[in-house]
Formats: C-alpha cells, sequence, structure tokens
C-alpha cells in the first residue's frame, strides 16, 4: 500500500494511494494515521494523484534521525572512514517540505554551498525498544524518499553536522510511504539524484554501509522509537561539495531526487524574500 | 515569576510558585503554557511545593538543542579548541526527566562510562526567526537547569555526538523556570554540579563563550525557533571524562545539579530492570 499526506481545504491530511487519485482520509498526516494504529482502509473524498498538493510526508515526527557516512562511494569522496557504528545527527520538523515545493534557500550572505544527497527515509510504524532485528524489521512501517540538503560551511563550521542539517524549509520528504510488505529491508533500491537534468548520485541502497534493520535495531537501544519517527540513512557518492570544482545549487537549481519502487521529489531552490 | 510541570491526577499540569505551593493550571505542562500565550495568573488547586512531583519542565518541547564546548575550562581539559561559532547536537524527548527522578542508567553491557554535564537551559517564549540580540534577549521566557548526562563510549563511536547525548531518561529538566525579567541574559550565575556530595564542577554563566543571547540569535539564523523549545547551553570544566583516572556514575550516584538563583535537581542513578 502507498499513503501520502496532501494538503486540502486550508489543512493537512492523510491519503491512500488508490491508481491515480488519493482517498482523503480523517488523520491530519501519514504519522498521525500511523500512531492511531487503524490501517486507513476507509472511504474518504478523492484527490488526483497527478496535481495533488503534497506535505512533507510526516508534517511532526517524533523525531528525525539522520545517519551520515554510510555509502561506502560517499565515504571515500569524502575522506572518511568507515566508521564502526552508524553516525546519527538530527533534523528539526521545520526543515522539512513537501515532495514538490520550493528548497528555501538561505540569504545568500549566510551561506552560498548548498548542496544534494539522495536518501531512503525508513518510518517507524510501531513502538520500539531494545529490539532484535525482527523486531526492527516489523516496526518499520515502510520507506519514502528524503533528500537532506545540506549548507556545508554551517556543517562545517564546528564538529558537528546539525547545523548545516536542520535549516528551515530545505528537506523534501516524499511523495509517499511505501509500506514495508512491498519493499522488505528496503535494500536492492536504486537511488538516484539528478541536478537540471544531469545525474549527480547514482547507486543502490544494497550498497548501505548500516541498513534499514540495523539502523532500528541500534537506535532502539538508545532511545524508544515511535510511529512517525522519520530516520534518513545516509546518502552516496556524487554530492556536490566532493566535486572538483565544489558544486552548488542556487536559485533556479531543479532537483530529483529518485528511488525506484517509491517515487521522486522534484524541488526548486529558490531565494527568499523576507518581510 | 516561577512555573513548574507537576504531576497531579494521572497527568502533568503547569503550575504557578506562590510562596511554598505551586498553583495549579489548566495547561499541560510549561511548555502549552508558553504556546498560549496567557500569563499562568489564574487560580487553581495548591501543592506543597517541597513534596510536588516534577516532571521534566517542558514535557514535549519542539526542539532540543545542546550547545557543546561553550566554557573554555571544559574546552581545555576535554583537548579542543575554542570553535568560532557555537557547537550544536540534538536531543529527543524520550531523554528528558523530571528534577527528581531517577536516571536511568544503560545495561551496564551497553555502558558503563556515564558522565555529568551541568548546564543552564534557556526556554523560549515567543516565535522568532532571524532574530538580532535585542530580539533574541526577548523572546526568552527565562531560564532552568538541566543536566546533560552523557553516554560517552556512545558520544565518542563516531564523529557525532547525538548517540551518546540522548539515551532514554537520563537528562534533568527543572526543577522551575524562573522568567527572564528575575535573570536578564542568563550571565553572572553559579553554576554546580555534586556527585555523592563532593562538587565536581564549579564555575559561573559568565564564563560561556557563546551567552544566551548570542546562541538564541544565531540559531534563529537557521530555523523558526518556538515557545517552549529547549536550549542547552554547554558545561563547564570538571567533568568525570576529563579525570584521572576517569570517574563515572553508577547505581545510586546522586547528582545534584545546581544554579544559583533557579534552583536543583536531586535525582539518583538506578540500574534498569528489563522486564
Amino acid at each position: 500500500m502507498r499513503f501520502a499526506t496532501v494538503r486540502h481545504d486550508g489543512t493537512t491530511r492523510a491519503a491512500r494511494v488508490e491508481d491515480d487519485h488519493y482517498v482523503v482520509l480523517d488523520h491530519a498526516d501519514v504519522g498521525e494515521l500511523l500512531r492511531s494504529g487503524d490501517g486507513g482502509h476507509v472511504h474518504g473524498p478523492a484527490v488526483d494523484r497527478a496535481t495533488a498538493d503534497l506535505a512533507p510526508l510526516i508534517t511532526h515526527p517524533g523525531k528525525i534521525v539522520c545517519v551520515g557516512v554510510n555509502y561506502r562511494d560517499h565515504i571515500e569522496e569524502m575522506g572518511r572512514d568507515v566508521p564502526p557504528a552508524p553516525t546519527y545527527f538530527a533534523k528539526f520538523r521545520q526543515a522539512l517540505i513537501g515532495a514538490h515545493d520550493d528548497i528555501a534557500l538561505p540569504d545568500p550572505a549566510t551561506s552560498t554551498s548548498i548542496d544534494w544527497e539522495a536518501e531512503l527515509a525508513v518510518i517507524i510504524g510501531t513502538e520500539l525498544r531494545h529490539a532484535s532485528s525482527a523486531d526492527a524489521l516489523a516496526a518499520i512501517a515502510g520507506y519514502t524518499v528524503l533528500n537532506d540538503v545540506s549548507v556545508r560551511d554551517y556543517q562545517r563550521r564546528t564538529t558537528q553536522f546539525l547545523a548545516g542539517k536542520t535549516f528551515e524549509s530545505m528537506t523534501p520528504l516524499g511523495p509517499e510511504l511505501v509500506t514495508r510488505d512491498e519493499l522488505g529491508d528496503g535494500s536492492g533500491l536504486a537511488i538516484r539524484c539528478e541536478i537540471d537534468g544531469v545525474v549527480k548520485q547514482e547507486s543502490n541502497t544494497s550498497e548501505l554501509v548500516f541498513n534499514a534493520v540495523d539502523i532500528v535495531a541500534d537506535l532502539s537501544t538508545i532511545i524508544t522509537l515511535e510511529p512517525g519517527d522519520v530516520i534518513a540513512t545516509g546518502t552516496p557518492g556524487g554530492v556536490g561539495a566532493a566535486r572538483t570544482p565544489p558544486e552548488w545549487m542556487m536559485d533556479g537549481t531543479v532537483v530529483r531526487t529518485m528511488i525506484d519502487g517509491i517515487g521522486e521529489c522534484q524541488n526548486v531552490c529558490r531565494n527568499q524574500v523576507r518581510g
């Protein structure tokens, strides 16, 4: 099954995919749908799938955990070592945007080193703590696409990545949740990022150092995972910062972030006009 | 004024301090009180202040931002350099406990390197983005005490601190919010951590490299701050990891985290029995 979060009648609503349309549900987003424990099988208004206005798939996640340095080719291009455990950092909710929303560039005086990072995102479906691998897999509701758009100079101004990773309205999340019964542990999926029509990242989720199950089980040793939690699993090689010369996104840049079997986010970078 | 969040009739409630008692309010916690924009002046049931059961001061913060390496003596003892900007990492909500709750030690097979970090915490009172220093100060609701209890081997297993900083039920937050009109920019406050009655950390918030206003203004460049957001400003020298030999907390260790003009958290470390 597939679910999305659509903007509908001035608010957001979870929606179930039925062929070419969405069936709008009562829940405010896919996170609330997952927390409710109901299957989203009821009837509701229909919205055309091709033209729907998509909100971030999870509008108010309890947590957003990102994994860094988790594809071997990306580790090599960034000059890092393969870490002994998953490298975690966070984002906050206000970073998220929908699958077709504009990416809000920071003021150029703040930063112009804006980079792309195509990622497979795991969405948690049931509460989990101290989990085995089997329990970890069972707690995964499904998968979606995330672009961990990064403000590289802020990421690198101290030892900790958070500042460069949680800029407001820069992280596309969507378009849809594809449930685990269709994608298993999320391995074997082609992942790609195109910038203005040119392929910049092209890999496969089987190249992850720590896969979705490894990450979920390890995180559950640290803290309780809850329905609607978002875990971004890391990005493959081909980011702009690792190119010679480095390549950055700017006003008008079109970013397509694609995972086979899930779908894509397509977002345009836009300078902001501050009132 | 002072506010707390108390456990009351099987739920949590914000409460106003009146001398030796709390006046219980309708809001679920101090975060909800701040988001409501009401002053918390109404009447309500009275609870004895000395024996009240304190919940985390903010039970569901939209974000918890921590600042690392922000006191000169701690930077020196950890062998780090003074960073050019605040070093940010996150915690998640489930890390928080009340001012007198037990600290839930991880399974000893997971880690035994449990350390203390007394910190001044800033609580945001109004929404804020792209703020000047004056606006940043005005957006601070007040201050409280936080102990950024750290699982050092998890903090150090990769480059990113998050894993060692967000373990479940290890971060005391409280006892009370002291509003900004009493404490200004939060400087000039003596801060101390005692372990089993022995002073381990003793400094003053005037020793912060980046003070509360610097941090709030800088963060607002990155993302919108909201009422109830928690910002932990960093810890002074004297942590267990920097001692020879290193000192760790264990089952039964009593931690007192004190800031003059605010109050203290007193917490006991306890091994967990997993069912």
